[in-house]
């Protein structure tokens, strides 16, 4: 079936084009006995507005994107729906691209978005993003661009982020606490600024608590299960096995909890496991996990917040917003320190949260 | 700083528009020479085409557009790197937009991409949809849709889905083997066509095996937790408890374990639980769960994979298409039939995937 267009309806009217386009906009204009004209046979022929037309006149889009590295994570999963709640009362849809931890795909997407696509994005940037081109170009062409968990240094913009650093500290101090002194952790990049801080947060608490920082306890992992599975062995068979680890991204609790099973290695017993993680299922696991937990569905409300102020107000100035949410420390069986389900503090104390 | 045009390109270099465009488009009308002025200058200003200009040159916007429920379920998350691999290749970009169950929210998706926003979509349906109208006006625009998954009875198109009535007489035939009388389905729908099917199989099972169907056994959960929590911990709280249980979505896994948990009832020494379920954790739950794991990967690749046919050739007919990809029952500890950790076909013997 043919599309049905203004030039097609003003033709069936004998109207000109620019009338029929008026008219459906309701312009003062046209007059009223035209207007139902247009309108009626609009209605009866299934007349529907070409968003890329309508677009280009009006260069809204109405619409904002989230460009992530996967949703496959609980925390990207939930950060995505503290948006949706933000952007449906805007009147906003969402658009939700996955880069799957690739920069240059990462790049195609948001070429892509240049042209005017989406009004506005929110971006958490993939392990290996290097340059910020693409992310300049677009906010040269007035796009604004907010970051969320895991931001780009080199580009002024907000950024909603959590306490990534004092999180490894208070992950690192409890496995200290409960007794833990050959500390590894696990992560799936160097470079990445949320795996960089967590690391200094990692060596902080060890250097306070005077255990040696050794780099081969930082044990580089991706995003291949099975090649996980044979790095963790390989770890926890070493002479020196760790007595405790740390899981800085979700996906690898699965890989330790695996590893430990196979050489029948007893969580909490021989070692001790904390994760990143916002599964719903951590309390359901053998041992049930113990968990740094990210304020998810909080940090996407205010990246969406913030972007939303940026498109309301020319005057908004983006790159002086930073909001920093607190992550918290949920401890449950596997690990010995605190009493269990409870939130803890920085130093130990149960109770509010941080 | 002002967006470049061609028009801009064209004032600059003193030529027509015309000239501009069909130079930037490598046109053979068009003199090497000026070509590459146009190219240089365009490029020294750093000239990005407007994606929704030249869409509506075009006519085609080279995305596809996945239209689902959520992404905070496994087997969703795994379904969108099914069809994302399958895009790449094709050089298509995705656009994923979640209806978070709601119809009116998916109806309000469809409208946006009737002009032309996507080529052609991927669709799973909420599980209140009944309306098929903005199915039917993509249809009519040309804009070819695929179902997977979820479907919408009234659509002639083309579906990919798992044998979701076998899947249900395979869990419950399962749980029987194992010695549960009384077993209760967990389902967050009645209208849904998998929900149909899912209780379908467990009444035929019943029926199969002469055990008495009660409705009382069918819990309606919705996507509320605590809600899940309260209506779990009444049926486990029933003189006549269930002994086994099918939770026939992923989120109400948590919601049997927590509450059994908070019963202090055994798993599978009490209560037998058998999941439809995607979740890599499932291996590390206490106790390991037994799943009913659909083929989410492929049924991804599948749904895309017919899309492209249609998006390929005006003369394929998407109705006739209807792909069905197995299921898999994966036996572990949280039932007892069956030898643990193998997949099982669906007379319980041991060995390869049906």
């Amino acid at each position: 079936m043919e599309n049905v267009t203004i030039r097609i309806l003003a033709q069936q009217l004998q109207l000109s084009s620019a009338t029929v386009s008026k008219a459906l906009a309701d312009s003062h204009e046209i007059s009223a006995a035209t207007k139902k004209r247009v309108q009626d046979l609009a209605a009866s022929l299934n007349y529907t507005p070409n968003p890329y037309a309508s677009s280009l006149r009006k260069k809204k889009s109405k619409t904002i994107a989230v460009i992530l590295p996967e949703v496959a994570d609980s925390f990207f999963a939930q950060v995505i729906d503290g948006i949706e709640a933000v952007a449906q009362d805007k009147g906003y849809h969402v658009l939700i691209c996955l880069t799957h931890e690739r920069s240059k795909k990462e790049q195609a997407i948001l070429m892509e978005f240049l042209g005017g696509r989406a009004d506005g994005l929110l971006l958490s940037v993939t392990s290996e993003t290097g340059n910020p081109g693409p992310i300049r170009e677009l906010q040269e062409k007035g796009i604004p661009v907010v970051f969320f968990d895991r931001v780009c240094e080199g580009i002024d913009t907000a950024r909603v982020v959590t306490d990534d650093l004092e999180s490894g500290y208070k992950a690192t101090e409890h496995l200290i606490r409960g007794g833990c002194r050959r500390i590894a952790l696990l992560s799936i990049s160097t470079t990445l600024s949320i795996s960089r801080q967590r690391m200094e947060g990692y060596q902080q608490a060890l250097a306070d608590h005077k255990i040696p920082f050794r780099k081969s306890d930082i044990i580089s992992c991706s995003h291949d299960a099975a090649a996980n599975l044979r790095v963790l062995k390989r770890l926890m068979s070493r002479k020196e096995r760790p007595d405790g680890v740390i899981a800085s991204v979700e996906k690898l609790v699965t890989s330790i909890y695996l590893t430990c099973q196979s050489l029948q290695l007893s969580i909490p017993g021989q070692v001790q496991v904390i994760g990143f993680s916002n599964l719903s299922s951590a309390m359901i696991l053998q041992p049930s996990l113990t968990t740094i937990t990210q304020p998810a569905v909080e940090m996407g409300s205010a990246a969406a917040s913030l972007l939303f102020k940026a498109l309301g107000s020319k005057n908004y100035v983006l790159k002086d917003a930073k909001v920093v949410i607190p992550s918290t420390l949920w401890v449950r069986d596997s690990t010995t320190a605190g009493e269990k389900g409870r939130q803890q503090d920085l130093a130990g104390r149960q109770g509010k949260r941080r």
